[in-house]
């Protein structure tokens, strides 16, 4: 069997030489000189020919879709990959309204099926920072996003998955049945597991009733404690907030700047933008009115947003945080999570580190679900000083999300920048659990290998 | 290693002849001569050792509970096990506030769980038929139970469990975290793995804040389908019912007999009772009167019961079902399961094939799950009739259960009961997924063999 007679458009396949930039380099992970080839199937016996290929000619396999991720799962190592980019298997195939499902490709961009869904009276929750993300990446990292707080994580939207396994099999995992006991839960233990188990080709996804009213509110804080107090509050109050983000002042001045626009309050450290959703728009202003209720002796600004031009406006900042801080300054970004109750003591820590390394940190993140983002940033060092700094931050950062109860990755995966981390921080029964099962289901470890495990 | 060494109570520890009959047989499957051993731990750390010891003399290993599951998981099947029973492993150990989580031992009962949360303002959810099962075995079937249509199941309650694997040796599995994308999910692999994979030791239990009010009413309908029309009704209003059960005329008849109390309607052929919970009372009014509104066409009679009595006495009817038919007949109780949009058709073939085979059958379920408990009755029939016409009517049954994408156990697990029709309805490259983690985790096939898969 050749590539050519697998892929025969002439434009879905890169061999050796052919092969474009962007599949060999990656901004976070330091570049390959060459891959083995680079194919774009278009469908699922395309992708299964391909995984048969790479077992008879021996290569490693790396499924790739918009190539946003941001932790080098995508990224080839060894320089003899076969990478199979799905980005052109693209449809969206079938909404079925009785079930409430949507059959999608996994090269659809998270955006789309959100507007999609939308534009038909649907709601499809997860909503990771980059709407240009594909589906199926958005699987093999069990992506979170802005509205996890209230809606889960991208694992809870997929009702079936196909897969083509290490072998060139392909088998469906999961089903439309609410309850389930019937044999190992084999459709969890793919999605997150970062292309590491099989290349998922099909996606059925849980859509639900667009949510008819929203109506968000910026609330600002003297300091980042106060901010971090207020979240815990709020998620006291049992107002169900569909987002709860947090960020520093800092951060947004760098969105501000970029989009030329000046967020509603300019008061204090840190902010808190909520929004909350649902079907009764009487019960959403209540459960503002709420909030504002408890918080007016702790906020400095509390500015409902019923206008959707300034509640857009807003979210345009937040939304823009990490474009713009690309203009300013190299950075990495980690998204460590905590149990929600550490989640003040997580943040105050970042810039105890700050202080302790003198390496410039911002914080933005999820607070609802204990996930934060934080920035490092590399400003005006040299490139050694910014890898010392780096690795002397994350050495203790990492060993403090250890000590409270946290994961080095929420919703970004392991891939290959958090590894190291990921295989110290782990219990070493439960990674050999994981080392175990990865081998039993891809003996050769052909499947992007070296990254997760 | 004696065993004796191991459990030093005498009383904790049963060999060969000493071995109680409960051990060695069950009402569903024939039963052994003999097993090896019971030994009933009291500590992880006990658990561990038979788990050793069961390695050193070769011996397969089953974990029981209360030995209330009615698959078979928790029989055995070749003589010379090592029967692990952790019911006294049932101390309820720490109610966390904070992150409102309780860790219990595996032991411990279900409705003692239910009972000592909402005795602290808690609710723990999963409500399954026997509140006596232990939360060890909950676990290992992913229990669901009435209040799943609303709540989910087991599955979703366990954020952390312990684990004794198949060598002995003692991890933990999940965490805290609200989202998690930090390798792969092996605390859902492990959850409804029926004692296949490993012993849970400790579960961390997530609570939820109990809900001030609930209110329940009883829906009467001339005809089965009617009663499964407004099932699909109830469910498209968006009332969110904190359970929705369905059971016919003649399944209730044989609770009223059993406890000599006559349900409030008398009409019809088939009932659904509705309960709704949550913190605003008037909501819940104004959701049972959306429900009466909607179905006042459909249905014979719609009784609200306001009054907490009534509403007890209609669910203690509902609740005791099983006990009251174990007076009237041997039975099987089967938990199929089809996407909701099935569910009409599903329970109608039930009644299709109770006349094809001359076998009376009657339902009751989880109508907002899709998940139907046919229960086949012997009734006058000799043994080998009974045994025929139960085969034939479950080749039927489980052929239509897979041709509506359903799946052979909603909540009671395969066991040994469902194994050959499990085996048979699933994919077998997703069956031989399943042996290869098996396998993978459990090389000598030491736990739980010759269950499941």
């Amino acid at each position: 069997m050749k590539l050519q007679t697998i892929i025969r458009d002439q434009d879905r396949l890169f061999i050796g030489d052919q092969v474009p930039e962007k599949y060999k380099s990656d901004h976070f992970i330091s570049d390959v000189a060459k891959v083995h080839a680079v194919a774009l199937p278009i469908s699922t016996e395309e992708v299964a020919e391909l995984v048969q290929y790479a077992n008879q000619e021996s290569l490693a396999i790396i499924a790739r879709g918009e190539g946003t991720g941001v932790a080098g799962a995508q990224v080839p190592i060894k320089g003899d990959e076969l990478i199979i980019d799905v980005h052109k298997m693209n449809r969206i195939l079938e909404l079925d309204e009785e079930t409430m499902t949507l059959i999608v490709e996994p090269g659809v961009k998270n955006g789309d099926i959100q507007e999609y869904a939308e534009s038909r009276g649907y709601f499809y929750p997860p909503d990771p920072g980059s709407k240009h993300s594909s589906i199926g990446g958005n699987v093999a990292t069990n992506a979170g996003g802005m509205r996890a707080v209230k809606y889960g994580t991208t694992r809870d939207y997929v009702r079936e998955m196909e897969v083509v396994l290490s072998d060139g099999s392909v088998v469906s995992l999961g089903s439309l049945n609410i309850k389930n006991s019937s044999g190992y839960d084999l459709k969890d233990l793919f999605i997150g597991s970062e292309g590491t188990l099989g290349i998922t080709t099909k996606i059925k996804l849980k859509m639900l009733p667009l949510p008819q009213y929203k109506q968000s509110a910026l609330m600002a804080f003297a300091t980042l404690s106060d901010a971090t107090d207020a979240v815990l509050t709020i998620l006291k109050l049992g107002v169900d907030p569909t987002a709860l983000e947090l960020f520093e002042r800092e951060t947004i001045e760098y969105s501000e700047k970029f989009m030329n626009l000046a967020l509603q309050s300019q008061k204090g450290q840190a902010y808190v933008l909520m929004t909350i959703d649902g079907n009764d728009n009487e019960a959403i202003i209540g459960k503002i009115a709420l909030v504002e209720d408890m918080l007016s002796n702790d906020a400095l600004d509390i500015i409902p947003l019923p206008n959707a031009e300034e509640e857009k406006k807003t979210w345009s900042l937040r939304d823009n945080i990490l474009t713009a801080l690309m203009q300013f300054t190299e950075y990495e970004m980690l998204d460590e999570v905590v149990p929600i109750n550490k989640f003040a003591e997580m943040i105050s820590y970042t810039k105890e580190l700050q202080q302790k390394h003198e390496l410039k940190v911002i914080n933005f993140g999820h607070a609802g679900d204990g996930n934060i983002h934080t920035v490092l940033m590399k400003k005006d060092l040299d490139e050694e000083t910014w890898k010392k700094k780096r690795k002397a931050y994350l050495d203790d950062l990492y060993e403090k999300v250890l000590e409270l109860g946290g994961k080095p990755s929420a919703e970004h995966g392991i891939g290959l920048v958090k590894k190291s981390y990921f295989t110290k921080m782990s219990n070493q029964i439960e990674l050999e659990l994981m080392r175990k099962i990865k081998y039993a289901l891809d003996p050769d470890n052909r499947l992007n290998p070296g990254k997760l495990i």
